[in-house]
């Protein structure tokens, strides 16, 4: 167990009123009590507030409120003290300089987190957590951290475990009394437990892409031949005016990125280069980016403009689209631009409109919200069970998918008839990456990683 | 007194671990209740925190700490919640949010220490102190701000404004018994009382121009013929490359200023152009703004070339510059400069040493310590007393000579023998003003335009 004392800003710098500094760790009432003239802190109560001044000497540094936790009832599980003083830089450095002073050490990135999973506070993947839940921006994202912090998806992993761990210890079993060639772990039962194991592993693979997206925001592609308005439509759904606009083909050659939040879910919309053949090598860069972005898209949103493009023009074009994508995982949304023009309603009319082309106007702003709701349904065609747990750390998606080759090579050597002991190594396997997603197994590296990418103070 | 219960974030936004919302009111407690899934905070005792979850009806927003203080221990003097939350955006806006529909109202800036004021935690100078430490990123200024907030500034304030009641009094007795025409307060008391009244009052308007100083840094020109170094030592003194330098005369044609603090005291130094006669239009602007900047400085820095000036020009020069500043609050530091070159030394001969020349080379960094020791002299010979009481508020200045004023129109009536009546409204006046000061006599505009001036959340 640390016990070192650690010290740091826990809020943010910048402008307003109050600033909380942190102290963790044996000595930190203490470091605290060498500094803060008022009650004697050590001889206070947990969970209590005093005011007091901390003291540079004879002299006042500031009038401050040092709140006390005893341990094991705080956030590191160790003793802490948060001192709320006022918001001056000056105070502030000064105020850590003295704690320094007292035989405190300046806390690294996510180190009173990492203390609070080293003393039992919370286990690795509630951890990691708190910093997704520190960034979160939109009611998706903050969903899935809050879920995760919680430990709902702990719990699972960790029944997956348990399981696991039932199916190892037969197979032990039978190595204990190899000899005797008994099979304590009938080879069907076990391809059953096995099988049924990779049911709830292969869904938790799969939440990825929505956990991630709903982490990081859904991208959204639009797409279509220069000049149909692609960067109008942009514009009018980011109420903005990032993307240049002219009626010059090709006029849009960098793909420019925003952000929307859309009932709680981020969409980041992506401007591309018409698509088309071209010659000026600029705008080849563009198409050929275009390509990557839509690639990489979970919606794409096809724009075309009736009185340029038939139906088997468009037909073609959404094939193109589609096999450029994974098909299941890619929604592709059909918008008839410029449907203001009664020349553009009069095209319309060959189109199948129930064959999901969605007639709109971005210049004068006409049945968007019809769009958006396709955005949406988009999104939560995929979300299907509110209630489902949702992997969006791709350090857990990664450990998914060692577990589940793992288990895969088990399966494989139950069909060849392997001995016990080669099926053991793979079940230890499967067993490790489980037990990494939760920190039942850990390492030093595997801390530092995840831990330095936290602010500092958390 | 206030009762709505106002709410708003207390720490800075942007990067941080942890945020502090605050809550203060007559409901306070009511409205963290309610959002609140722990302990009953309205049950709590004061200065006490408790772990919980904030809800938004049935789903966790996050989990938090809530420190209780009870009225009147508490900052604004009324019941106080403090939610210590993770610091994203989602989640302070959320919180926010469920406070408002709990029935609290966005406090406005300064709020919070305005209802301090207001309920007598403080006076009205120790809140604006408030707004100062915020401000302070020197010790000094520091150390102004929080003699200020602890008091000593209006207790020095309301003991002069005790004795000019008592000076008062005596007049209205004199106004009561006027047709027995009975002088209670002899004349020449009154004219010493006065008197003795004035020379704390006149020290205390003295020290705005180092409280300002203190306050805002101490403004140092630099200032010299073309190409003697003035950009060279501004480089070496800011270390940094902010002045262009070159060696064509007249390169520096803006003032450039920047900051350093020493000791304590932070020193911004003004980079000019030369001072030549001059037929370059741009180059005579710059020669404008010279002589502006010196007028306001603090302290000149005349650096010449001995090679260049001879002891008569550098003694006109001095008193060129002397006539343009007034001459007992601004110090002349004269610096010859390129002295590691053996033709400069040589040319120094003539000059009298004593006569406070500073030889140096800005571009071998030599002697730079004794004109540093030059700059802190200029300023402590200002400080005479570390423990005299410095005003640094100009509201302050304002408030203290329009009560000078008033008293030196108690003194012309006294020596023209006017009634007691008249000289009772100068002493009112006096009074008044005084009362401005710690907030014993305040109207809504002042104090809108004192709190407006704060972040919100203080």
């Amino acid at each position: 167990m640390l016990q070192e004392t650690i010290v740091a800003l826990s809020t943010p710098s910048g402008n307003g009123a109050i600033a909380v500094i942190r102290l963790s760790g044996e000595n930190a009432l203490a470091v605290a009590d060498a500094i803060f003239k008022g009650k004697k802190l050590t001889d206070q109560e947990g969970h209590t507030a005093h005011f007091g001044r901390i003291m540079d000497g004879s002299v006042v540094v500031d009038e401050v409120v040092a709140t006390v936790f005893k341990t094991p009832r705080s956030y590191t599980r160790e003793d802490v003290v948060e001192i709320s003083c006022h918001n001056s830089t000056y105070i502030i450095e000064k105020i850590l300089k003295l704690c320094l002073s007292a035989g405190a050490r300046l806390a690294k990135a996510g180190e009173f987190t990492l203390r609070a999973f080293l003393n039992g506070g919370m286990d690795l993947s509630q951890a990691e957590a708190v910093a997704d839940l520190i960034a979160s921006d939109s009611s998706a994202s903050h969903e899935l951290a809050m879920k995760q912090m919680r430990g709902k998806f702990s719990d699972e992993i960790k029944e997956l475990r348990k399981e696991l761990i039932h199916f190892a210890s037969l197979i032990e079993l039978e190595l204990d009394f190899s000899e005797e060639d008994v099979e304590f772990a009938d080879r069907q039962d076990l391809k059953d437990l096995v099988n049924k194991l990779q049911t709830p592993i292969t869904n938790l693979m799969e939440s990825f892409a929505l956990g991630n997206v709903l982490k990081n925001g859904v991208p959204v592609v639009i797409s279509g031949k220069p000049n149909v308005g692609k960067s109008t439509l942009l514009n009018l759904l980011l109420n903005d005016e990032r993307a240049i606009v002219s009626d010059i083909p090709g006029t849009t050659r960098d793909t420019i990125e925003d952000e929307i939040s859309i009932k709680g879910i981020t969409f980041r919309f992506i401007d591309t280069a018409g698509i088309r053949e071209t010659k000026d090598k600029i705008e080849a860069i563009g198409v050929e980016r275009t390509f990557e972005q839509i690639r990489k898209s979970a919606i794409i949103l096809l724009v075309f403009d009736p009185t340029e493009t038939d139906p088997a023009e468009l037909k073609k074009n959404r094939q193109t689209l589609l096999e450029l994508v994974d098909g299941e995982k890619t929604h592709l949304i059909t918008i008839a631009n410029k449907a203001d023009k009664p020349e553009v309603r009069e095209a319309l009319k060959p189109f199948d409109l129930k064959d999901q082309v969605i007639p709109i106007s971005a210049k004068a702003s006409e049945n968007i919200p019809m769009l958006v709701n396709a955005l949406l349904d988009a999104v939560s065609h995929d979300k299907v069970n509110q209630e489902s747990t949702v992997v969006s750390n791709a350090r857990h998606f990664h450990a998914l998918e060692e577990t589940h080759i793992s288990l895969n090579d088990v399966l494989t050597g139950l069909d060849q008839g392997i001995e016990g002991d080669f099926l053991a190594v793979d079940i230890k396997r499967a067993l490790h990456y489980l037990g990494e997603i939760t920190g039942e197994i850990t390492n030093e590296d595997l801390l530092d990683n995840i831990f330095s990418k936290f602010c500092i103070g958390k």
